[in-house]
């Protein structure tokens, strides 16, 4: 059976587990890593083959879009438009649905397919959600966050003038609440109190409850670690208190990657367009054919 | 906008959750309710259309099957070939994939669509199932059930002779092994610790651990709660412990219900053929189209 050629593009915590995943599936492998930096090669890129450049691979199935959020526009875009399917973790909420609807012509256009915001949340919280909904229409969800590293928290912080490195911690505090606890490393000369001040007044932090901490090595406080928690109590018919629950404790990069690896098979299965993860059958996640899956799993 | 047009065939405890399910649904209209008896008409139903036969009910775009689940192949077929679709909740796990098989073709012969095995477990357990190894590609998944009834061991004890009335209450011990909790009501004359034997014979029961008492009567422990709990820890490319769990605690007869009306939604939306749970999109299942639900959920 032919195998699906994946490529990946950017090379960070979410590329380099993507890439461990591709090289885990039996059925994909690895046509090479698209990164800015093609001189410093790090040592377990030795044997892969790293490019400055789409363009010099060949026979690419699936992009995988390992790449700041911001980018992903612009760069799925250009690849579908070269008839390459792509993969993404776009997470901004709020601009999900045009992304899709964007990249659903470009798709549509060049016969490619393009799944969008497949990471955990959005993606596969999000398919827990639609399942919940669809058992209980009426009732009310909440996803609960943490512990666990928030990148936008953080990079505010990181943005305060004397801040040298900093971590904002996400504690759930129940009902889609959240405790923001923000370590920071300061750089000579700085006031802690000053800078305290600041984040509590940011537009991040203001609307929760925020502990600032002043820490001597950010570095070490480093884990990838995250959780969630989603909680729905719904009605089903005229029955009430129907109890749902999906909790994880993962390493976060690992299962963003994975989750983008497993879409990529989606990507060669579905027909031309762009997909959110609620739009997408299950089963396609998943190597193998359907029937063998259904004896499986159902 | 054209409500879909649903028919009930079978109206036992599942039945009549789907009814409440149905005309909880702005979305859809109750055509009408098939049962044998159509003489004596309960009193909840008497402004409803109660016919012996679909053939009395005009423009049916699905039927839900809530009758014994033996019965399914034969109804589903039967229904599929006048063009109508069909939503099962058949239960017997190893049988699923044939069963769909064989539904495909007169499916797509008639135009019609067939959704098999669409409860909570087989169901939307499946999904989760299938999402979990979606997000973690290696590892073991245990689905423990429980507390609740199992209808097949209170049937198997039901039979046994002296046997008025009986309860099989399953109950978790996790890594998906379980309790039975067996309540027997005797009729007069026989001998508890002779039927106590039996139970504990029986294939049903002899490999799990079981406890049999006597009770006055099994009509005071009705109860239709059940709870799943399905528990995952697997590996996301090559990284280990990444831990999932998904826990539901519900009214069985009301989920199961609630879960055949979602997916007569997702009837109306796919292409002919026939489908297990984890073949339909996720967002297929909910009412309002699809970009609304892309906002509310991704």
């Amino acid at each position: 059976m032919k195998k699906i050629r994946v490529a990946i593009v950017g090379y960070g915590n979410v590329g380099q587990a993507a890439m461990q995943a591709v090289l885990s599936s039996s059925d994909m492998e690895l046509v090479g890593i698209v990164r800015r930096n093609v001189q410093h090669i790090p040592h377990e890129l030795k044997n892969c083959n790293v490019v400055g450049s789409i363009d010099a691979l060949s026979d690419v199935d699936v992009a995988l879009l390992c790449v700041p959020t911001r980018e992903v526009p612009r760069q799925a875009a250009a690849l579908l438009e070269k008839g390459i399917s792509t993969v993404d973790s776009y997470d901004i909420h709020t601009g999900i649905c045009s992304l899709r609807n964007e990249l659903m012509s470009i798709a549509c256009e060049h016969g490619a397919v393009s799944i969008v915001s497949a990471g955990w949340d959005p993606g596969s919280d999000s398919v827990v959600r639609c399942l919940m909904n669809a058992l209980t229409p009426s009732g009310i969800t909440y996803t609960d966050f943490g512990p666990g590293r928030s990148m936008g928290h953080t990079v505010a912080v990181r943005a305060i003038e004397g801040v040298e490195d900093a971590l904002s911690l996400t504690i759930p505090l129940g009902t889609g609440l959240h405790r923001r606890m923000v370590y920071v490393q300061l750089k000579q000369g700085y006031d802690f109190e000053a800078v305290r001040e600041q984040i509590l007044q940011d537009d991040y932090f203001r609307h929760d409850e925020t502990h600032v901490q002043q820490v001597g090595s950010v570095a070490e406080l480093n884990n990838v670690a995250h959780s969630v928690n989603i909680v729905r109590n719904g009605v089903s018919g005229t029955t009430h208190n129907q109890q749902l629950a999906f909790r994880m404790s993962i390493n976060n990069p690992a299962l963003t990657g994975q989750v983008m690896v497993s879409c990529a098979r989606a990507a060669v299965r579905l027909q031309p367009g762009a997909y959110t993860m609620i739009e997408i059958p299950p089963v396609c996640l998943l190597p193998g054919d359907v029937e063998q899956n259904i004896r499986a799993l159902v």
